[in-house]
């Protein structure tokens, strides 16, 4: 593992074997880092859907305990008090309800939309800098390898002017996409840690905030109102 | 609605038009019951399913985090503070694991099963007694009409004799059947009650320990935890 925080931008100009094999193991981390990063956000997005579908499973259920009220049993004896401990139900699950929906939301905006963030901007940032000095690169050599190819002769000063001028071209442009590049990836050692991180610490914020509420929520009140229940069902 | 509690056993061997009459608006509201049941228990099994999710999926992302030290990141400066955090993320998404698979199994135990069980029993006893109930009086109406077509001569005493042991048999059979009939609608509609409300005691019993122990997990330990990470990440 070399010691190194950084490409240097002022390598790019040579580009030296040296530094293009710096840069190689600068690509092969972005390469492992993006694999891992779309296995983190898979995972992710479960324990996402997972919040989500209990939001879709609470409603649901507390809608069904309401329309006991609306079976027109053909017999109603005693379901005056069925109704009120289901009505009484349905408005505890419309609570936790809200509360699961409100852990949603924050998993999403905390976690899964800063990881996506992190992928669709900086790693795809990354390879499609990639792509351009990959580029740049072979334009270079092109017009490097016409320009060898040129007759030593003197009556082709002039067509070797011109292709000398393509070659400075070329290597501007592949020395500006390389410049851009080595930004990039310094940009995304720099980016990693947080990366990581961030989503995690908005996972845990959601879990404490959702565990406060929920306990709150479920105060002695609840206790009382259960063993009342209970009391009557063994009635 | 009718104001009555019970189908009388010692109306089953008149079988008359009344107690008929009495015996359908019971197996009406019977019918009424199965349906709500399917229903609410559809909703149950949807809730129990997300909770079952959440697990496989805390534990996903669990296995992920501590994944990362396994990368073999070509370049791995900083990487020790970034793989004890997500270390010590792992173990919380862990114990967050526990207490959903411990409330996972509390609604399959006191939510789901009570139901299964309340249409396992109660609703599928009443169903095929029923059936037996239909069956013993097509035999009694049979044999009621063989005997009704026997011609009135004299010489067909032992047939009529015969033919009369058969209606009394049949008819022994129906009154048998129809108070097995009776006693399990009866049954029905004392356990209805307890059995809509006894599932719903159990899922608020088990999010009352959830959230109560959810809440005692996420204490201030992990808020300073989590402030130090977020100093970390902003440096």
């Amino acid at each position: 593992m070399p010691a190194v925080d950084k490409l240097l931008l002022e390598e790019a100009l040579q580009d030296s074997p040296q530094t293009r094999s710096l840069l190689s193991v600068f690509e092969e981390d972005a390469g492992t880092l993006t694999d891992y990063t779309n296995q983190l956000l898979q995972a992710m997005q479960r324990v996402y859907g997972a919040q989500n579908e209990m939001c879709l499973a609470t409603q649901q259920l507390s809608k069904q305990l309401l329309a006991y009220e609306k079976q027109n049993f053909a017999l109603g004896k005693g379901d005056e008090e069925v109704i009120s401990t289901l009505h009484y139900f349905s408005k505890v699950v419309d609570e936790l309800n809200l509360l699961h929906t409100e852990l949603a939301k924050q998993l999403a905006d905390t976690m899964v939309l800063p990881i996506i963030q992190f992928r669709e901007k900086d790693l795809t940032e990354v390879s499609t800098l990639k792509d351009l000095f990959g580029l740049a690169s072979n334009e270079h050599d092109l017009s490097m390898a016409k320009y060898s190819r040129l007759p030593k002769k003197k009556e082709n000063e002039k067509v070797k002017t011109e292709v000398g001028k393509e070659v400075a071209a070329a290597r501007r442009k592949q020395h500006l996409s390389s410049l851009q590049y080595y930004c990039a990836l310094n940009a995304l050692q720099y980016r990693k840690q947080m990366a990581m991180m961030e989503p995690m610490i908005g996972f845990a914020h959601g879990q404490i905030n959702f565990f406060k509420k929920g306990a709150e929520m479920f105060s002695k009140r609840m206790d009382s109102f259960l063993s009342s229940v209970a009391d009557m069902v063994q009635r």
